[in-house]
């Protein structure tokens, strides 16, 4: 223990415990180590640790229960458990997007919001049931006890399952050249690594999800916006330009379903993007998470499909329709496999393979077309009933996209209203939304914001005619 | 489906699906598609599938069953399946680091080999069972599907018990303060991010854990070798005229049971070592995971615990003593948290809340210090039983450095051996080992090798026994 010479020993460990308490270390009710205990692990004398724990007596922070020792009294303060934040400033240009998605992130635990930000699935729409089912089956089989280190199991597993899923949408894949990641995040910042250096520029749509600039700028990467349509995604046209003028390393695309705006770029179109770049030799980092959720009858094949030499590097995972808690995602890196394991390795090391073998079983099972063709509709519904009440409820002026798949929606505000200042309004109003603001380096969107539709019920419907009150008071103060 | 004109449409199909056989798609015994499901998802005609299955059942690759359909006869072709790699080559000067380690790793799927090379625990003192159980009740109660997007649950829980487990020994975190990863990879290298931009300089013990000379190379990040005295760490001297001399941003220290050599900081040293740093402003990334590995009764601090302005990056993870294949770590940045928390969004996302809930659990149900006296017996008798039996066995002119904690020995070779020479010719005895090649950017120790201490059994008894055999023939055929 350190601090100045004039407070007594006593006194020091009596701060450092409060501190402690306050911080939540210990919590209401938990019962601190033993006078004895603290004796060894502290090196401190008894007279010391029976006097600090008077103090802390004295002060209401615990309490002696007799016959079996100091109790914590007090409630933990509450400010010192969540991470502070900088409140959002007016001017739009000084804000960070990592501030704004920090921000987004930590809504999402607040209950009482009503969660039209975060791009989280529907939970009644997960099978979480048949999961849980599966991994306590495993954890009685306990067959991570049997094998060296406990390594061996699941891989190769999940692997088969997913090569001989993309089979049906006509994407030909080996296991033996998959990367297995916790989750579609992981998934695209290995690839990034793999096939960029700091420095470097990389093609992104424009409107992009905010994750890619993040990882843009975690990986000192420089982006280059093209724009992107929100029914037919990336202009062909602005990319061929973009690499034909600019020294492009690598293109990061969402062809099916793109985030925000739900886009879905056509078979032909994924073919020319594909042979535009593989002709120059330029890698196409693909984000196919979305691409089971479609609204219509087929799932669309995802550019990879049309790969012929290795240089798409498509990124996927189950977040969005099996588990957002599990974390597995995945990587088919083409020839880049050597480079994305090899990232993998240094960065994170290996991936759970509870999740993987659970993943796999789930796979192997059986219902998963099942499971689709349900979620497929009800997302579907929850788009257009909120395209409907979107159109109804909110002020005139107001755009939507109704999206070809998966589930966010990206709306267009009334009057250029800033979606940064409707983000702090509908914040006391206990709504999130994603603001525009965040979905282009440059913050071209600033005047859009995109809702998740996966929470679509009853309540949400009040809770966005409540968001279009906020919107029209916003646009009532402009005038 | 791409392709020659003139190859016909079934001949291309049969091509395309022998291939996803061999490779592992459709395993020997799998139930190809239907001809009805394949006629819809790829857009062929009935005659296309028609043929290409007779095809392919002509070849014997597949075979009808009456009723049922086509069934996979063959077998994957094995050399598909395993990734490929670079054959080691003689000339060490010409091998990377990421090419030796990428072996080591495949070597640890290899059952028929004697483990003394990856640091992997004894699977017979991981508490599993226990763990098992933890899972199968946390999936029972299916808790996640309660959640938004199942998010909430698990991490406050676990925070809670690290900090109440590092107050133990004297170190003093916020469970707000901490952030948790998959494994101490990740802690590490969200850290080296979160304090340097690419090319900055890094100092680092030498010789060091492999994985750390990774994670620098991948994050384009240079190497300054500080030299590291195999039972005391590193030597605080030539650090101090490191970075009086050069522009170090941050320094990664293993000072509890150092990899490779087992080495312990004294905690004078350690205090030491944080005020030098602390007065200049660099970091410090301390990597605690053998930590609780102690061979003696205490439980050493780590550096952190001498830390006071924030200014330690305090990585550990629960791979070594509780189970290695759950992937939970965690970091406690100090004063670099918001940085921390921000490159884990950015480059991973979430981590699996199943996994931080299983952990929590385990740690809130009593029984941890029992399990850790055991072990830290259990690791001590074996890395007694192993310098021994090295002293028995090796040729004369082998040094072995008695490690204090943690389950890795540091081995010097006799004559100047080459350690990846040792390495492919203990692989032909079905023998792997960590050659010292790896353990430094310029590879200082090439006659060194790191065993693993925890696989000693009266069966590795025998294998080490081979092993010294090896190391005999080599040495008499240089002489």
């Amino acid at each position: 223990m350190q601090g100045s010479r004039k407070v007594p020993r006593y006194e020091q460990f009596a701060q450092v415990l409060e501190g402690l308490i306050r911080s939540g270390t210990f919590p209401m009710g938990t019962r601190l180590p033993s006078i004895r205990e603290t004796i060894t692990q502290h090196g401190v004398s008894f007279s010391t640790v029976l006097q600090a724990y008077r103090r802390l007596e004295d002060r209401g922070v615990i309490e002696a229960r007799p016959q079996s020792g100091y109790y914590v009294k007090l409630r933990p303060t509450k400010t010192a458990e969540e991470p502070e934040f900088t409140p959002l400033r007016g001017d739009p240009t000084s804000v960070s997007i990592d501030e704004v998605t920090s921000r987004l992130s930590h809504d999402t635990l607040n209950l009482d919001f009503a969660q039209f930000g975060a791009a989280l699935p529907d939970p009644a729409l997960l099978p979480t049931a048949k999961l849980n089912r599966i991994l306590a089956q495993l954890a009685r089989e306990g067959k991570f006890s049997r094998v060296a280190g406990g390594i061996l199991l699941g891989q190769e597993d999940l692997f088969t399952r997913i090569a001989q899923r993309a089979f049906s949408y006509e994407c030909y894949l080996n296991p033996g050249e998959l990367v297995v990641t916790s989750g579609c995040t992981e998934s695209m910042s290995l690839c990034l690594q793999a096939v960029c250096s700091p420095g470097d520029l990389v093609a992104i749509e424009s409107p992009t999800y905010f994750g890619i600039i993040l990882a843009l700028e975690a990986l000192h990467l420089r982006a280059l916006e093209i724009p992107s349509h929100p029914r037919t995604g990336m202009s062909l046209d602005a990319l061929k330009f973009a690499v034909d003028n600019h020294p492009v390393k690598a293109v990061m695309a969402i062809p099916n379903f793109g985030n925000p705006t739900g886009s879905l770029m056509t078979d032909a179109d994924k073919r020319d993007l594909v042979e535009l770049l593989a002709v120059r030799g330029i890698p196409l980092i693909e984000n196919d998470i979305n691409g089971e959720l479609s609204f219509s009858d087929r799932r669309p094949r995802p550019a990879k499909s049309f790969d012929r030499d290795g240089s798409v590097l498509l990124c996927s995972s189950f977040s969005k329709d099996i588990s957002a808690w599990l974390r597995v995602g995945w990587v088919a890196p083409g020839r880049f496999f050597r480079e994305v394991q090899s990232k993998k390795y240094a960065m994170s090391g290996r991936t759970s393979i509870l999740a993987q073998a659970a993943m796999a079983r789930f796979l192997e099972s059986g219902g998963y077309d099942a499971h689709l063709r349900k979620i497929r509709n009800a997302y579907a519904q929850k788009a257009s009933f909120m395209a409907q009440a979107i159109c109804t409820h909110f002020p005139a002026g107001t755009r939507v996209i109704e999206p070809a798949g998966g589930f966010v929606m990206w709306v267009q505000l009334p009057g250029k209203l800033d979606s940064l200042e409707l983000y702090r309004e509908a914040q006391k109003a206990f709504i999130t939304i994603a603001p525009g603001y965040i979905f282009s380096p440059t913050h071209k969107f600033n005047d859009f914001i995109r809702l998740n539709t996966a929470c679509w019920s009853d309540r949400a419907e009040q809770d966005l005619i409540r968001l279009g009150k906020v919107i029209a008071n916003l646009l009532r103060g402009k005038r």
